[in-house]
């Protein structure tokens, strides 16, 4: 594992490059909106640890009202309970037994929600749910139009009535599985540039998430179910729909330069980038210079990073290990060799993914200095 | 750090998802293959080092005549020399003291080069050189044609004299640079789909090499400079040159789907996938289905990943963690759920970064065995 590229109490100029810096001002500011926007909605806050990885954050988004988190893979949920994550919800299917097993385990330790959108799904999870002796709650997942995961209103009354039969006995003990609600989370229309496509897009899956709750009625299933989803793209649409009761943003706590790229909902709160690449110059000539810092670094696949408050600088191609940096207009000046920059990441998920360590700044990129070494937890754990 | 997904002696059925996989058998073939060629061309061999990060692959490649390996960061050379590579070259620039020296401190330990260019690299390193009272082979990079780092033919005589100017004083002690020869990397030619492409590239870099050889020894530099460059999609070409004398390939070891996408050298030998991402369907619907592997277990800003020995499948689509697969073809059959798939990684070396465990099975994907577990030594060493 790399060395911590920073520690507590360094200037912002001597963190080494490259490496992942949060700015707290902007971060807590960050937390802070989409708290009260929840709060100010009525509908839970559950944001998506798949971002961040990292329990300290999570513990500061629990702090300010959220109810826990999600996360995508078994070894994220292991990861963070193990850091003091009291609340995690799997937003996703596990079909494998042995992870099954596993996650059936931890809900002895932490509240656990998991996803399913399958009968073999389900038949698995309740053996080892029976096996564990524990309870876990669950979500069954309804296609809202990204064709990922997820059933049909019809198919989710069927598994619905499927979890049932596993529902806990009442009383105090036994274990079993506790249908609790719909995960009904539109990926891509996070990402839809205009607010309009997006409005569209949320308006198709409130009426698909209320024919599957009609559906599931229709079976004879009157349990109350949380209707969970929404992302930092949309999730005032949500939150507006009178349908959903439970928000699952991440990317808000950062905000990429993907996300940036959204033209806003009027209505919607706005947020700061707060997650940044410090870079260094390590190569120049006179048309362009290559800073220490590629694919490797910040992750590409949702396009190239910004460079922060050099309005004049384009990243114009990213390497394993380089970034290749051309002005936009021929009368920008090029930063020298040797000079740091701050690229805003294409996309944050993956890109805290590649780091060990999150350094937190306090005061600003210019001057501030670190106030704290994170440990992304979760890094690397596809399990 | 995740858990390693398989055992010394599990079958390859029970290794979990998602891993990532060296078929053993291809892999050695791949390696030897190189290895002859090499041999058969006069030509030194260093394999990059950036692709595989594992300390037990170099000292595999070099127990087959690779004269050492290259990497492009302090971090990868401090990461593999701590696990037994003795002769490592930095194939990149590094301008940030602190980070040179580490490196003049490795060199202490370990026969050690880098690339400069720029007089400033020069003098931090000469700097650093002398502080730790180590000697570094030092390599001017040529820009030949890729447009990222290196200097003109011009510049590389001048930054030549100034390396020279710190030249280890004759006899057997003291500190300094040694002017061993020319980095001369074209990246982009690599991935030039047509043969004719990638031979005009390397016909201009091999001009421009030339060029710079003949600039130096104008200036009156007369030692024996080695030239060094190539990867796996061109290094027949620069073995063929008559200019170059070590060769850098480092995908060919592995062979990812982007590599696979050349139309080959007629006279190039041919290297065979034997990196593979294991992974499990955990969703399926009639129309397509969902692999619990998706761009946080395989770059893909290189292209999609194949997947292995089922044609009529095709990755449509991949998230954080999913991979959509569809049928080419109607006919084509679906996996079922929880059934497992082999994907080939679009981009071999941002892959294993994403992983701590390179799982090497002996007898195949279908029926063998694990025969080893290597640690990727440097994954996540951005430093």
């Amino acid at each position: 594992m790399r060395p911590a590229p920073a520690a507590i109490g360094d200037s912002v100029a001597a963190i080494d490059t490259p490496a992942l810096v949060v700015d707290l001002d902007a971060f807590e500011r960050n937390l802070q909106t989409m708290a009260d926007f929840a709060r100010a909605h009525g509908v839970k806050l559950r944001p998506h640890a798949k971002m961040h990885k990292c329990a300290a954050i999570a513990l500061r988004q629990m702090a300010l009202g959220a109810v826990g988190v999600c996360v995508q893979k078994t070894g994220e949920a292991e990861a963070l309970a193990a850091a003091g994550v009291s609340d995690i919800f799997v937003s996703n299917e596990v079909i494998a037994p042995a992870k099954l097993a596993r996650l059936a385990a931890l809900a002895r330790r932490v509240r656990l929600a998991i996803t399913v959108d399958s009968a073999l799904g389900i038949d698995r999870l309740a053996r080892a749910v029976k096996n564990a002796g524990s309870t876990v709650d669950v979500f069954i997942e309804i296609d809202v139009g990204q064709g990922r995961c997820g059933v049909s209103p019809e198919q989710a009354a069927a598994l619905a009535r499927q979890v049932d039969a596993h529902a806990l006995p009442p009383g105090p003990a036994g274990a079993g599985l506790h249908l609790t609600g719909l995960q009904a989370y539109h990926g891509s229309a996070q990402h839809y540039r205009s607010a309009a496509e997006r409005a569209a897009a949320v308006e198709q899956a409130v009426a698909i998430v209320s024919a599957a709750r009609a559906a599931i009625s229709a079976a004879g299933i009157d349990a109350p179910l949380i209707v969970t989803g929404a992302g930092s793209g949309t999730f005032m649409l949500e939150a507006g729909s009178g349908v959903y009761g439970e928000l699952q943003p991440g990317s808000y706590a950062f905000l990429d330069a993907d996300y940036a790229r959204n033209t806003p909902h009027p209505d919607a709160p706005r947020f700061e980038h707060a997650l940044f690449v410090k870079a260094q110059v390590m190569s120049a000539s006179a048309a362009h210079v290559v800073v220490d810092a590629g694919h490797k670094s910040h992750a590409i696949e949702s396009g190239l990073p910004t460079v922060w408050q050099r309005e004049g600088l384009q990243v114009v191609g990213a390497n394993d290990e380089h970034c290749m940096l051309k002005p936009r207009v021929e009368v920008a000046a090029l930063p020298a060799l040797g000079d740091t920059l701050w690229l805003v990441p294409g996309h944050c998920d993956p890109t805290v993914n590649l780091h060990d360590h999150l350094i937190a700044v306090r005061g600003g990129l210019e001057c501030g200095a670190v106030e704290a070494v994170w440990t992304v937890d979760a890094r690397g754990r596809l399990d």
